[in-house]
Protein backbone atom coordinates (compact mmCIF):
# COMPACT_ATOMS: atom_id res chain seq x y z
CA UNK A 1 0.00 0.00 0.00
CA UNK A 2 2.83 2.57 0.38
CA UNK A 3 6.05 3.80 -1.66
CA UNK A 4 9.19 2.24 0.32
CA UNK A 5 12.34 3.09 -1.05
CA UNK A 6 11.40 5.99 -2.86
CA UNK A 7 12.17 9.77 -2.48
CA UNK A 8 9.09 11.56 -0.54
CA UNK A 9 6.16 12.74 -3.04
CA UNK A 10 4.79 15.75 -2.96
CA UNK A 11 1.42 16.55 -0.78
CA UNK A 12 -1.12 19.14 -2.45
CA UNK A 13 -2.71 20.62 0.07
CA UNK A 14 -6.27 22.18 -1.37
CA UNK A 15 -7.45 24.51 1.10
CA UNK A 16 -10.08 27.78 1.67
CA UNK A 17 -9.70 30.45 3.87
CA UNK A 18 -13.28 30.55 4.83
CA UNK A 19 -12.82 26.87 6.22
CA UNK A 20 -12.71 26.06 9.40
CA UNK A 21 -10.72 22.43 9.42
CA UNK A 22 -8.36 23.86 6.42
CA UNK A 23 -7.65 26.49 9.13
CA UNK A 24 -5.82 23.86 11.55
CA UNK A 25 -4.43 22.50 8.80
CA UNK A 26 -2.76 25.40 7.42
CA UNK A 27 -1.40 26.09 10.67
CA UNK A 28 0.24 22.30 10.77
CA UNK A 29 1.22 21.51 7.18
CA UNK A 30 4.22 23.23 6.29
CA UNK A 31 6.14 22.30 9.79
CA UNK A 32 5.02 18.56 9.48
CA UNK A 33 5.83 18.10 5.94
CA UNK A 34 8.73 19.69 6.19
CA UNK A 35 9.72 17.24 9.25
CA UNK A 36 9.50 14.45 7.01
CA UNK A 37 11.18 15.53 4.22
CA UNK A 38 7.78 16.37 1.83
CA UNK A 39 7.20 19.12 -0.46
CA UNK A 40 3.78 21.16 0.03
CA UNK A 41 1.57 22.27 -3.66
CA UNK A 42 -0.57 24.75 -2.18
CA UNK A 43 -3.71 24.36 -4.21
CA UNK A 44 -6.03 27.24 -3.37
CA UNK A 45 -9.73 26.53 -4.23
CA UNK A 46 -13.06 28.39 -4.16
CA UNK A 47 -15.07 26.02 -1.59
CA UNK A 48 -18.71 27.77 -2.44
CA UNK A 49 -18.73 26.98 -6.44
CA UNK A 50 -18.05 23.32 -5.32
CA UNK A 51 -20.71 23.10 -2.86
CA UNK A 52 -22.69 24.51 -5.26
CA UNK A 53 -21.74 22.01 -7.95
CA UNK A 54 -22.67 19.39 -5.43
CA UNK A 55 -26.61 21.12 -4.67
CA UNK A 56 -25.48 22.91 -1.15
CA UNK A 57 -26.58 26.68 -1.12
CA UNK A 58 -23.49 26.66 1.72
CA UNK A 59 -21.42 25.20 4.10
CA UNK A 60 -22.76 21.76 5.32
CA UNK A 61 -22.18 23.14 8.83
CA UNK A 62 -25.17 26.11 8.14
CA UNK A 63 -27.29 23.82 6.03
CA UNK A 64 -27.09 20.96 8.81
CA UNK A 65 -28.01 22.09 12.01
CA UNK A 66 -27.15 19.48 14.18
CA UNK A 67 -23.63 19.26 12.77
CA UNK A 68 -22.67 22.96 13.06
CA UNK A 69 -23.44 23.16 16.33
CA UNK A 70 -21.33 20.06 16.95
CA UNK A 71 -18.54 21.53 15.02
CA UNK A 72 -18.23 24.67 16.91
CA UNK A 73 -17.51 22.71 19.85
CA UNK A 74 -15.07 20.39 17.90
CA UNK A 75 -12.93 23.60 16.60
CA UNK A 76 -12.35 24.77 20.42
CA UNK A 77 -11.19 21.35 21.20
CA UNK A 78 -8.92 20.86 18.43
CA UNK A 79 -7.51 23.82 18.43
CA UNK A 80 -7.09 23.28 22.36
CA UNK A 81 -5.35 19.56 21.32
CA UNK A 82 -2.66 21.14 18.70
CA UNK A 83 -2.17 24.41 21.14
CA UNK A 84 -3.25 26.41 17.87
CA UNK A 85 -5.01 30.00 18.63
CA UNK A 86 -8.99 30.27 18.05
CA UNK A 87 -12.03 31.73 18.58
CA UNK A 88 -15.27 31.84 16.81
CA UNK A 89 -15.79 34.13 14.23
CA UNK A 90 -18.84 36.42 14.09
CA UNK A 91 -19.25 35.89 10.31
CA UNK A 92 -19.17 32.28 8.94
CA UNK A 93 -18.41 31.46 5.97
CA UNK A 94 -16.48 34.63 5.51
CA UNK A 95 -16.07 34.74 1.91
CA UNK A 96 -12.31 34.97 0.74
CA UNK A 97 -12.57 35.74 -3.49
CA UNK A 98 -9.40 38.47 -2.31
CA UNK A 99 -7.02 36.74 -0.75
CA UNK A 100 -7.74 33.22 -2.25
CA UNK A 101 -6.54 35.32 -5.71
CA UNK A 102 -3.78 36.78 -3.72
CA UNK A 103 -2.95 33.16 -3.02
CA UNK A 104 -3.69 31.90 -6.37
CA UNK A 105 -1.08 34.21 -7.45
CA UNK A 106 1.62 33.26 -4.97
CA UNK A 107 0.85 29.38 -5.07
CA UNK A 108 4.44 28.55 -5.87
CA UNK A 109 5.67 31.41 -4.07
CA UNK A 110 8.17 31.33 -0.86
CA UNK A 111 5.75 33.08 1.14
CA UNK A 112 2.33 31.23 0.40
CA UNK A 113 2.94 29.65 3.89
CA UNK A 114 3.38 32.56 6.00
CA UNK A 115 0.74 34.57 3.85
CA UNK A 116 -2.30 31.66 4.10
CA UNK A 117 -1.04 31.55 8.14
CA UNK A 118 -1.52 35.34 8.33
CA UNK A 119 -5.05 35.47 6.58
CA UNK A 120 -5.99 32.58 8.45
CA UNK A 121 -5.21 34.32 11.38
CA UNK A 122 -7.41 37.52 10.33
CA UNK A 123 -10.10 35.03 10.32
CA UNK A 124 -9.95 32.76 13.19
CA UNK A 125 -8.07 34.47 15.87
CA UNK A 126 -8.87 37.91 15.11
CA UNK A 127 -12.66 37.94 13.56
CA UNK A 128 -11.74 40.38 11.17
CA UNK A 129 -13.13 40.45 7.20
CA UNK A 130 -10.57 39.28 4.83
CA UNK A 131 -12.50 39.89 1.43
CA UNK A 132 -10.88 43.26 2.27
CA UNK A 133 -7.61 44.76 0.83
CA UNK A 134 -6.38 46.34 3.60
CA UNK A 135 -6.26 43.22 5.79
CA UNK A 136 -4.76 41.66 2.46
CA UNK A 137 -1.69 43.95 2.30
CA UNK A 138 -0.83 43.75 5.90
CA UNK A 139 -1.07 39.97 5.36
CA UNK A 140 1.76 40.76 2.71
CA UNK A 141 3.37 43.40 4.60
CA UNK A 142 7.33 42.59 4.80
CA UNK A 143 6.89 38.82 2.33
CA UNK A 144 6.70 40.84 -0.78
CA UNK A 145 8.75 44.24 -1.91
CA UNK A 146 5.49 45.43 -3.61
CA UNK A 147 2.26 44.48 -2.34
CA UNK A 148 0.45 47.34 -4.52
CA UNK A 149 1.50 45.31 -7.54
CA UNK A 150 1.01 41.50 -6.55
CA UNK A 151 -2.49 42.94 -5.78
CA UNK A 152 -3.03 44.32 -8.83
CA UNK A 153 -1.55 41.32 -9.88
CA UNK A 154 -3.84 39.18 -8.24
CA UNK A 155 -7.14 40.99 -9.67
CA UNK A 156 -5.73 40.64 -13.40
CA UNK A 157 -7.93 38.06 -15.79
CA UNK A 158 -5.76 35.64 -16.05
CA UNK A 159 -5.25 35.06 -12.39
CA UNK A 160 -8.78 35.23 -11.76
CA UNK A 161 -9.55 32.90 -14.60
CA UNK A 162 -6.32 30.53 -12.59
CA UNK A 163 -8.43 30.58 -9.53
CA UNK A 164 -11.96 29.83 -11.40
CA UNK A 165 -9.91 26.59 -13.17
CA UNK A 166 -8.69 25.18 -9.79
CA UNK A 167 -12.02 25.44 -8.52
CA UNK A 168 -13.37 23.17 -11.41
CA UNK A 169 -10.44 20.86 -10.93
CA UNK A 170 -11.10 20.42 -7.44
CA UNK A 171 -14.89 19.25 -8.21
CA UNK A 172 -13.29 17.19 -11.23
CA UNK A 173 -10.70 15.34 -9.00
CA UNK A 174 -13.50 14.48 -6.34
CA UNK A 175 -13.21 17.19 -4.13
CA UNK A 176 -16.32 17.90 -2.49
CA UNK A 177 -14.76 19.64 1.23
CA UNK A 178 -11.49 21.23 2.47
CA UNK A 179 -8.92 20.77 3.22
CA UNK A 180 -7.96 17.60 0.91
CA UNK A 181 -4.92 16.59 0.43
CA UNK A 182 -3.45 14.32 -2.19
CA UNK A 183 -0.49 12.48 -3.00
CA UNK A 184 -1.07 11.23 -6.48
CA UNK A 185 -3.54 10.21 -7.14
CA UNK A 186 -4.61 9.53 -3.52
CA UNK A 187 -6.98 11.56 -1.65
CA UNK A 188 -7.44 12.52 1.94
CA UNK A 189 -10.11 14.62 3.34
CA UNK A 190 -9.71 16.90 6.68
CA UNK A 191 -7.43 17.73 8.93
CA UNK A 192 -7.80 14.66 10.84
CA UNK A 193 -5.91 13.18 7.67
CA UNK A 194 -2.79 15.47 7.20
CA UNK A 195 -0.56 12.97 8.85
CA UNK A 196 -2.00 9.91 6.92
CA UNK A 197 -1.53 12.09 4.03
CA UNK A 198 2.13 13.10 4.82
CA UNK A 199 2.91 9.24 5.79
CA UNK A 200 1.88 8.09 2.37
CA UNK A 201 3.70 10.63 0.72
CA UNK A 202 6.77 9.70 3.34
CA UNK A 203 6.59 6.19 4.03
CA UNK A 204 8.58 5.61 7.18
CA UNK A 205 8.91 9.26 8.10
CA UNK A 206 5.08 9.73 9.69
CA UNK A 207 3.23 8.19 11.85
CA UNK A 208 1.67 5.55 9.93
CA UNK B 1 -10.67 21.80 30.22
CA UNK B 2 -10.09 18.14 31.66
CA UNK B 3 -10.86 16.27 34.59
CA UNK B 4 -7.37 15.72 36.10
CA UNK B 5 -7.29 14.40 39.15
CA UNK B 6 -10.98 12.35 39.05
CA UNK B 7 -11.81 8.59 38.96
CA UNK B 8 -12.39 7.75 34.70
CA UNK B 9 -15.73 8.68 33.55
CA UNK B 10 -18.07 6.43 31.47
CA UNK B 11 -17.87 6.82 27.65
CA UNK B 12 -21.25 6.11 25.73
CA UNK B 13 -20.72 4.57 22.60
CA UNK B 14 -23.74 5.00 20.38
CA UNK B 15 -23.45 2.85 17.58
CA UNK B 16 -25.53 0.95 14.37
CA UNK B 17 -24.45 -2.17 12.84
CA UNK B 18 -25.02 -0.73 9.61
CA UNK B 19 -22.62 2.44 10.03
CA UNK B 20 -19.28 1.55 8.64
CA UNK B 21 -17.54 4.12 10.69
CA UNK B 22 -19.09 2.45 13.75
CA UNK B 23 -17.50 -0.65 12.51
CA UNK B 24 -13.90 0.50 13.23
CA UNK B 25 -14.92 2.29 16.32
CA UNK B 26 -16.45 -1.06 17.65
CA UNK B 27 -13.61 -3.15 16.89
CA UNK B 28 -11.32 -1.03 18.76
CA UNK B 29 -13.58 0.51 22.21
CA UNK B 30 -13.71 -1.82 24.04
CA UNK B 31 -9.89 -2.58 23.95
CA UNK B 32 -8.60 1.19 24.20
CA UNK B 33 -11.39 1.63 27.11
CA UNK B 34 -10.16 -1.07 29.04
CA UNK B 35 -6.36 0.37 28.56
CA UNK B 36 -7.50 3.22 30.07
CA UNK B 37 -9.87 2.29 33.45
CA UNK B 38 -12.99 3.92 31.02
CA UNK B 39 -16.21 1.79 31.05
CA UNK B 40 -17.99 1.75 27.96
CA UNK B 41 -21.74 2.10 28.16
CA UNK B 42 -23.23 0.45 24.91
CA UNK B 43 -25.66 2.96 23.42
CA UNK B 44 -27.23 1.30 20.29
CA UNK B 45 -29.65 2.90 18.35
CA UNK B 46 -31.31 3.31 14.44
CA UNK B 47 -29.39 5.65 12.39
CA UNK B 48 -32.50 5.38 9.67
CA UNK B 49 -34.69 7.46 11.32
CA UNK B 50 -31.86 10.24 13.14
CA UNK B 51 -30.89 10.81 8.88
CA UNK B 52 -34.92 10.95 8.07
CA UNK B 53 -35.21 13.71 10.96
CA UNK B 54 -32.48 15.53 9.63
CA UNK B 55 -34.00 15.14 6.30
CA UNK B 56 -32.00 12.62 4.81
CA UNK B 57 -33.57 9.62 2.64
CA UNK B 58 -30.60 7.62 3.65
CA UNK B 59 -26.79 7.40 4.05
CA UNK B 60 -24.93 10.91 3.31
CA UNK B 61 -22.72 7.87 1.64
CA UNK B 62 -25.44 6.90 -0.96
CA UNK B 63 -26.68 10.64 -1.09
CA UNK B 64 -23.83 12.38 -1.85
CA UNK B 65 -21.91 9.98 -4.38
CA UNK B 66 -18.46 12.03 -4.28
CA UNK B 67 -18.20 11.81 -0.33
CA UNK B 68 -19.18 7.99 -0.61
CA UNK B 69 -16.80 6.67 -3.57
CA UNK B 70 -13.78 8.65 -1.14
CA UNK B 71 -15.44 6.80 1.58
CA UNK B 72 -15.12 3.88 0.49
CA UNK B 73 -11.07 4.14 0.22
CA UNK B 74 -10.92 5.77 3.16
CA UNK B 75 -12.07 2.60 4.43
CA UNK B 76 -9.75 0.57 3.16
CA UNK B 77 -7.00 2.59 4.21
CA UNK B 78 -8.37 2.90 7.54
CA UNK B 79 -9.09 -0.57 8.60
CA UNK B 80 -5.39 -1.44 7.18
CA UNK B 81 -3.94 0.80 9.11
CA UNK B 82 -5.62 -0.13 12.48
CA UNK B 83 -4.78 -3.79 11.15
CA UNK B 84 -8.86 -4.54 11.22
CA UNK B 85 -10.33 -6.96 8.72
CA UNK B 86 -12.63 -5.54 5.78
CA UNK B 87 -14.34 -6.00 2.45
CA UNK B 88 -16.69 -3.36 0.99
CA UNK B 89 -19.91 -4.83 1.37
CA UNK B 90 -22.13 -5.56 -1.62
CA UNK B 91 -25.11 -4.25 0.11
CA UNK B 92 -25.02 -1.30 1.89
CA UNK B 93 -26.67 0.27 4.20
CA UNK B 94 -27.68 -3.02 5.80
CA UNK B 95 -30.65 -2.66 7.55
CA UNK B 96 -30.29 -4.33 11.34
CA UNK B 97 -32.82 -4.33 13.24
CA UNK B 98 -33.26 -7.33 14.77
CA UNK B 99 -29.36 -7.75 16.11
CA UNK B 100 -29.80 -3.55 16.64
CA UNK B 101 -33.23 -5.12 19.25
CA UNK B 102 -30.63 -7.95 20.44
CA UNK B 103 -27.98 -5.19 21.18
CA UNK B 104 -30.31 -3.22 22.64
CA UNK B 105 -31.42 -6.16 25.57
CA UNK B 106 -28.24 -7.07 26.14
CA UNK B 107 -26.55 -3.29 26.15
CA UNK B 108 -25.85 -4.32 29.83
CA UNK B 109 -24.78 -7.26 29.56
CA UNK B 110 -21.40 -8.83 29.87
CA UNK B 111 -21.70 -10.27 26.01
CA UNK B 112 -22.60 -7.22 24.50
CA UNK B 113 -19.25 -6.59 23.37
CA UNK B 114 -17.92 -9.37 21.62
CA UNK B 115 -21.68 -9.94 20.20
CA UNK B 116 -21.61 -6.48 18.86
CA UNK B 117 -17.86 -7.69 17.07
CA UNK B 118 -19.71 -11.03 15.79
CA UNK B 119 -22.52 -8.82 14.27
CA UNK B 120 -20.73 -6.23 13.00
CA UNK B 121 -17.65 -8.96 11.38
CA UNK B 122 -20.82 -10.73 9.46
CA UNK B 123 -21.60 -7.52 7.76
CA UNK B 124 -18.37 -5.93 7.10
CA UNK B 125 -16.08 -9.09 6.60
CA UNK B 126 -17.94 -11.83 5.58
CA UNK B 127 -20.70 -9.41 3.76
CA UNK B 128 -23.44 -11.36 5.11
CA UNK B 129 -27.49 -10.02 5.67
CA UNK B 130 -27.59 -9.61 9.21
CA UNK B 131 -31.22 -8.80 9.53
CA UNK B 132 -31.44 -12.42 10.28
CA UNK B 133 -32.32 -14.73 12.61
CA UNK B 134 -30.22 -17.54 11.73
CA UNK B 135 -27.22 -14.56 11.86
CA UNK B 136 -28.13 -13.35 15.02
CA UNK B 137 -28.51 -16.82 16.38
CA UNK B 138 -24.52 -17.83 15.54
CA UNK B 139 -23.63 -14.26 16.41
CA UNK B 140 -25.18 -15.33 20.25
CA UNK B 141 -23.94 -18.75 19.99
CA UNK B 142 -21.62 -19.89 22.90
CA UNK B 143 -22.43 -16.37 24.47
CA UNK B 144 -25.53 -16.51 26.33
CA UNK B 145 -27.02 -20.05 27.38
CA UNK B 146 -30.05 -20.09 25.09
CA UNK B 147 -30.33 -18.08 22.15
CA UNK B 148 -34.02 -18.65 21.42
CA UNK B 149 -35.30 -16.69 24.50
CA UNK B 150 -32.78 -13.50 23.92
CA UNK B 151 -33.88 -13.28 20.29
CA UNK B 152 -37.92 -13.88 21.57
CA UNK B 153 -36.68 -11.43 24.27
CA UNK B 154 -35.82 -9.02 21.84
CA UNK B 155 -38.85 -9.18 19.66
CA UNK B 156 -40.89 -7.84 22.71
CA UNK B 157 -43.00 -4.92 22.70
CA UNK B 158 -41.06 -3.48 25.58
CA UNK B 159 -37.29 -4.29 24.08
CA UNK B 160 -38.75 -2.63 20.73
CA UNK B 161 -39.89 0.29 22.56
CA UNK B 162 -36.76 0.52 24.22
CA UNK B 163 -34.40 0.85 21.16
CA UNK B 164 -37.36 3.42 19.64
CA UNK B 165 -36.99 5.78 22.56
CA UNK B 166 -32.93 5.12 22.24
CA UNK B 167 -33.34 6.14 19.00
CA UNK B 168 -35.61 9.62 19.72
CA UNK B 169 -32.96 10.23 22.77
CA UNK B 170 -30.04 10.23 20.25
CA UNK B 171 -31.81 12.83 18.30
CA UNK B 172 -32.59 14.72 21.02
CA UNK B 173 -28.72 15.00 22.46
CA UNK B 174 -27.48 16.33 18.88
CA UNK B 175 -26.56 12.92 17.37
CA UNK B 176 -26.56 13.24 13.89
CA UNK B 177 -24.49 10.27 12.57
CA UNK B 178 -22.58 7.39 14.34
CA UNK B 179 -20.47 6.43 16.14
CA UNK B 180 -20.74 9.68 18.46
CA UNK B 181 -19.70 9.16 21.86
CA UNK B 182 -20.55 10.85 25.00
CA UNK B 183 -18.44 11.43 27.98
CA UNK B 184 -21.36 13.41 30.15
CA UNK B 185 -22.64 16.23 28.16
CA UNK B 186 -19.18 15.98 26.05
CA UNK B 187 -20.14 14.76 22.32
CA UNK B 188 -17.32 13.45 19.96
CA UNK B 189 -18.38 12.48 16.34
CA UNK B 190 -16.47 10.06 14.35
CA UNK B 191 -14.31 6.92 14.59
CA UNK B 192 -11.40 9.62 14.54
CA UNK B 193 -12.40 10.97 17.82
CA UNK B 194 -12.54 7.83 19.90
CA UNK B 195 -8.78 8.48 20.96
CA UNK B 196 -9.89 11.77 22.39
CA UNK B 197 -13.50 10.59 23.98
CA UNK B 198 -11.33 8.04 25.82
CA UNK B 199 -8.81 11.18 27.25
CA UNK B 200 -11.64 13.05 28.17
CA UNK B 201 -12.81 10.32 30.35
CA UNK B 202 -9.74 9.71 31.70
CA UNK B 203 -7.03 12.51 31.44
CA UNK B 204 -3.60 11.54 31.64
CA UNK B 205 -4.69 7.78 30.55
CA UNK B 206 -5.19 8.43 26.57
CA UNK B 207 -3.18 10.02 24.18
CA UNK B 208 -4.07 14.02 24.92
Amino acid sequence: MTQHGRAPADLEFWFEFGSNYSYLAAMRVEALARAAGVRVLWRPFLLGPVFRELGWSTSPFVLQAAKGRYMWRDMEREAAKYGIAWRRPSVFPRTALLPMRVATLGAEAPWIGEFTRRVMHQNWVEDREIDDAPAVREALAGLVPDPEAVLAAALAPDNKLRLRANTGLAGARGIFGAPTFFVGDEMFWGNDRLEDAIAWAAPGQGRA
